[in-house]
């Protein structure tokens, strides 16, 4: 298929911008995704909103109540569509677009629309600062490219519906939430929306080095990990006078930080395990009364994880029994470990080489971190489906998650000519 | 009362030295408790033996059956009186004599019959080697004088049984095993045997420096102790191969003593905790199956104490539950907390005086140790009856639970004096 | 003495409103020391600031340069004298007065300065909001009375100097900052200052309940205490890529934590140890860099507290070392224990009953906390001088350290009374 | 080279069994030592003994002096030659046959001699109880099949030296003790003695299922260990009476146990850490004065097992330090990682082929284990040899280190002829 990509350019930077200035972190995505939702309506989609397509019971990390009251109204007060935004109350930013064009398989392809927390760079150096769309949003920001991947998918939709003659079947496209952190993902996923579905794909633009024009057609391995937050509730009570009285909540979660890094190695793979915060007490001479600590495990597949957070809660629960304390665990992000398909991936090279790229990777890149894709692609696959994860390069002209971070703008047109031509391509399979 | 007491100290002597020479361990005692029985039985004292007296659940820190099988054919082996020995298999080695002499209290008198395990002195300084009567049995001598007291109360057995006319009512003399290591007296009191008990009177040889002649005619406190074994039962495995499929009861022991240290210090007055000895684990590249924790709480009464055995079992089965592995508490021996009655103090001072000493101190000695007889005096007091613990002074050739311990056994008459003066002043009581 | 006390009550009300109005905390009492300093030099006193008596080795707990520089000049703002706060700069707020008269001994009284960092109650049953003299400090009030000390200090000056016959030799009022956290008195002792002086008393309003009219004229006991702040430094690194090259501030200072718990009690007394708060980390998948507990030791006795912040340290150092971590031990407060002498609290009763104090107790009240005058107290009494701590009994409206606390102001003239009678008794002892 | 093999078979028969009756256990060899001196003096090598190959620095796991003195005896008392067993007093029985034929190179062969402790079963099914050699010393075994390995060395020394046209250059036969905890091959790395050696070749019996007629030419990893005791020596006192004035060593060991555990996982690669056995203190109530910790590092290589052993050391001088205790670290065995020469394995193959052997494995087996023998492979790679190590395929009666334990006696003729045939093809590279 030949396309004329010069207005596709100028539209995917258009639209990158806006979002990218409108960086929103994970479950108060309230403008981006009725700026999405609106796109795929104007666009000819089916319109599936939060509870639509997410399971609440999974959604992990949410923040509190008063945040999300507090960015629903920013979104509102910076032009967001309040019939939208209305269906999104509490953090249910998910949004999808569905559209049927005849018999054929379920695709689908998923974009992540969340931002980083961090703050972005004013430096005239910096491209967003010298064009003049850095985030609104202090302490806000696009520093990982989902703004891209967002514009690449409504790019997509838009293609799609255009050329309805160059695909059959059903396409799902599905705006998650709350990637950062690894929160997301799993509560689309357990709401059931891509049971149906034969082929789920999602790519990340950026990672590999010297990047532009460079495709990786799958990867092979993610982390499984949990993201933990231990809160312990003692009883306070004055250190001096009746140190008898008080049950030390710092002293069970000390013990319990101490006791976990020393879980047991795995003779079945490597396993990680990372005590990151803590925080106990107040007044110096008062036995404390709270104490939190905040986990993340790894495990090189989803057991060897599933061991270590096991390993973790029975420890926690031991030293919380140990000082008389009570211990409740809260689930603050997951990712299960998946692979790509490899028939997936020669044809994404395929779709790839079509689509103008010059350099692409067959085999599967090690990536050595998580993604809650993850969940998605464990689902379809335990459906019987199949899943992919690409990687779309760039240049980058800063790390990922720092404040100087950007990708070239031009670098979004081959990810949609990709993923169109996948589109077709997975139409008979 | 006017009594010539050649012959007392040379029977006293007599005794003593077989006694001392058979040194016995708790519930080991056959032919101690067996020469005990012989004599009271012959004195024409009612005799009760083993179950008439003990309550099996309260028998603390019981050897292995094989140990106390071995100990019995042993006693049996030096002539122990079968017929009695009968009655004490199992480590029911407790013996009373009772005797009625019309109407009148129940007053009870307590001595100790066990030896401590320490291997006796052969040095010719050393007074029971060079006169030929040191414990033929290896590792076990009586470096505590219960020797001397076993003597002192068959002597009073004799002395009350030949005079009925200085008393009235009922007497019980109670010798009981397993004094060492606070593990005998409480299966006595649990009995019953000494519900109708108005009075208990028990006392200890030695203790006070340049002891001849000196008598203290109260003990004003005792610690409340627990002495406890924890068990615990992991999973081995290998530790190369499969640390994961091990539970470590090394570490669970391990946390286990360390965090027990971290008890909480009580305002309401002195405990301790310790940790005695811990032996876990077998090879070195295996994860270890078995633990074992030897503790002693401490209290300066026995609230104090419970909190700190409570703490202790409460971590223990923490850190279990934390290391995956099995607990097992076992209750080895404990006393309580306990205070003479003034009123009995000052009539053992008369009653002392009486006797022949000359050095008599009438206030509450703070003895900053532990005895099970708390056990029985707080059963008595409990009932509405009285308790008292006295110290009998005597020149010591060396330390309490050394192997030259040695007492006077000149100084064995003016217990004997005193105490028979006691239950006479008591039967009007 | 005949003394017509309506004025003076009037006066320290009006004084010590103005000084409740400014409460300042800590180290940073530069408006209350400006006017302690120019009352004092208003009513004749020779006036000492700052470093003439403070050593600043000695000051404990000192809060950060831009937090003192930023309480200077709110001082200045509410009309601090420039002169006096200039000699103040970076926390050097203690002041004191001189006054010599003829021979005799030299004298010294102490009272304290500063405000504890509590909100008061703007309730209008909270008597100085009714009154209309509440803290215009945010968070910071006046809850333990010490503007009361101050205002019975201030007037005592004024009264000593219009009444010298009354007194001879020499007196030294000190006016001391940062008693709170027992940070202050220290830095003062340790000038030197105090060297040559014979007698050194000081006093607390409150304390006693339903204390109008009482008059407690010693303080027996003291318990010595130590404040630390244990900061431990590690490395941060990646903890899913790179563990074995982080160094874990956070473990350091959980296992510090718990191990300190352990610190073995001591057979010589009570002593306390409490983590009052632990902070350690950020990001949820990082090692840790950093680790702050904030401990308290204390003993019964000064030599109890000394072994218990001697092995706290030495914990905390071979923890750090355990974990490769680099230690700072911090000294956030202090204090020893120390007695009151028998022959001033003789001498303080009597003054009392003078005074006109109607319930006087005159044994030692065992007190239970601590106070940095303490000191003050062993530096004296190890130059050969005698030194009293009394308590001057008042009604409060709330405890100690409640936004609600109030005394009455009418018990606030006995106090000044005593003291002047003793300044007058201890001309010639 | 054609070779009747039924004398050989015979004689390999009888010397195992000979070898196998007398097993000894690490650096007690005294018998097996003296026999191989014997019989390689007999055959016509320069034999050398102990000192003369031993570096007494590292030696380690050495038995205590009495046990070696009593081993020594014992030895004696069986037979063996007074001469030899002198120069092997205090456990330098290692033995080394060494043979020079003219120019080439210097190859050398190592065999080890200890047996294992374990307790030999006397099951008639047990062929060794069948045949009557089963171990007559209780609790040792040769239950890793090093009396074949010891009669395959010296039946290789009588048909090298039989058969001098075979072969040129210089050979060493190197008879080592204690392989097993890994504790006596660094003492003769470190002697030097094969420090002119070109190729060093060792070779195990057994390990593979189903291994008759079964040889693996080389093995391709070697997890690298360190066995290391941790001594810790405290202060006892009483723990009722003056806690403070105690060291816990039992606590410091504890500590150890459970932070060792914690010893951060490492990006690098797998590592293991084991505390398999701890022993502390004597009696209840004494604050332990001694404590034991035995473990064992394993790490994927040298590297990664250094840094397993590192921080275990930093860990226990840390908590030494916290507990005021003295450590003392003993190292009691160790291995570092190696390989095996790819051209040495296709060498070995070839030869296995030449000798019978028909099922020949030409990869590297992955062992999972670890083996002194890489000091000596290190030591000969370090000055630009090469090093072998190969399996030689037995069906095994039960598993190794079982008490059931037993190879077939026909499988040690073809490891012989294997080697033999290496001494020929290898002295010409």
């Amino acid at each position: 298929m030949a396309m004329d990509t010069t207005g596709l350019a100028a539209a995917l930077s258009t639209e990158r911008r806006l979002l990218h200035a409108h960086a929103e972190s994970g479950f108060t995505e309230f403008w981006t995704a009725s700026h999405v939702a609106k796109a795929l309506h104007d666009a000819g989609w089916e319109v599936k909103i939060g509870k639509d397509i997410m399971n609440k019971d999974f959604m992990m990390g949410l923040p509190a109540p008063g945040v999300l009251a507090k960015c629903r109204d920013r979104a509102l007060a910076e032009g967001a569509d309040p019939a939208f935004v209305a269906r999104m109350g509490g953090g249910f930013t998910a949004v999808a677009g569905v559209m049927s064009n005849g018999p054929g398989p379920v695709n689908a392809f998923r974009f992540d629309m969340d931002a980083v927390d961090v703050q972005e760079s004013g430096d005239p150096e910096h491209f967003p600062a010298r064009e003049g769309f850095v985030s609104v949003h202090d302490g806000a920001m696009h520093a990982c490219g989902h703004d891209g991947h967002t514009s690449i998918g409504l790019a997509l939709a838009r293609m799609l519906a255009g050329n309805k003659d160059a695909w059959s079947g059903t396409i799902k496209l599905v705006f998650q939430p709350a990637e950062e952190g690894v929160r997301g993902a799993r509560s689309i996923s357990e709401s059931g929306f891509l049971d149906d579905v034969d082929n789920v794909v999602a790519g990340h633009l950026g990672i590999l080095p010297d990047g532009t024009d460079r495709f990786h057609c799958g990867v092979g391995d993610f982390l499984a990990t949990s993201k933990l937050d231990f809160h312990f509730q003692g009883v306070s009570s004055h250190a001096g006078m009746s140190p008898e009285k008080g049950r030390s909540a710092l002293l069970a979660a000390a013990a319990t930080a101490v006791h976990l890094s020393g879980i047991a190695r795995h003779g079945g793979g490597a396993t990680r395990i990372n005590v990151g915060r803590m925080e106990a007490g107040t007044g110096r001479n008062v036995v404390p009364e709270k104490g939190l600590l905040v986990i993340e495990t790894r495990g090189a597949d989803s057991a060897l994880n599933a061991y270590v957070e096991e390993e973790s809660i029975r420890i926690a629960e031991g030293q919380a029994h140990a000082y008389g304390v009570n211990l409740r665990v809260e689930r603050a992000g997951g990712a299960l470990s998946s692979v790509s398909d490899p028939g997936l991936m020669e044809l994404a090279a395929a779709c790839a080489t079509e689509a103008g790229y010059g350099r692409i990777s067959h085999d599967a890149l090690p990536l050595g971190g998580s993604e809650d894709f993850s969940y998605m692609m464990e689902r379809v696959r335990g459906n019987g489906g199949k899943a992919l994860y690409v990687v779309f390069g760039s240049d980058l002209a800063g790390p990922h998650h720092n404040g100087r971070f950007d990708f070239r703008e031009a670098d979004l047109v081959k990810p949609v000519l990709t993923l169109f031509n996948m589109a077709g391509r997975l139409s008979d399979r």
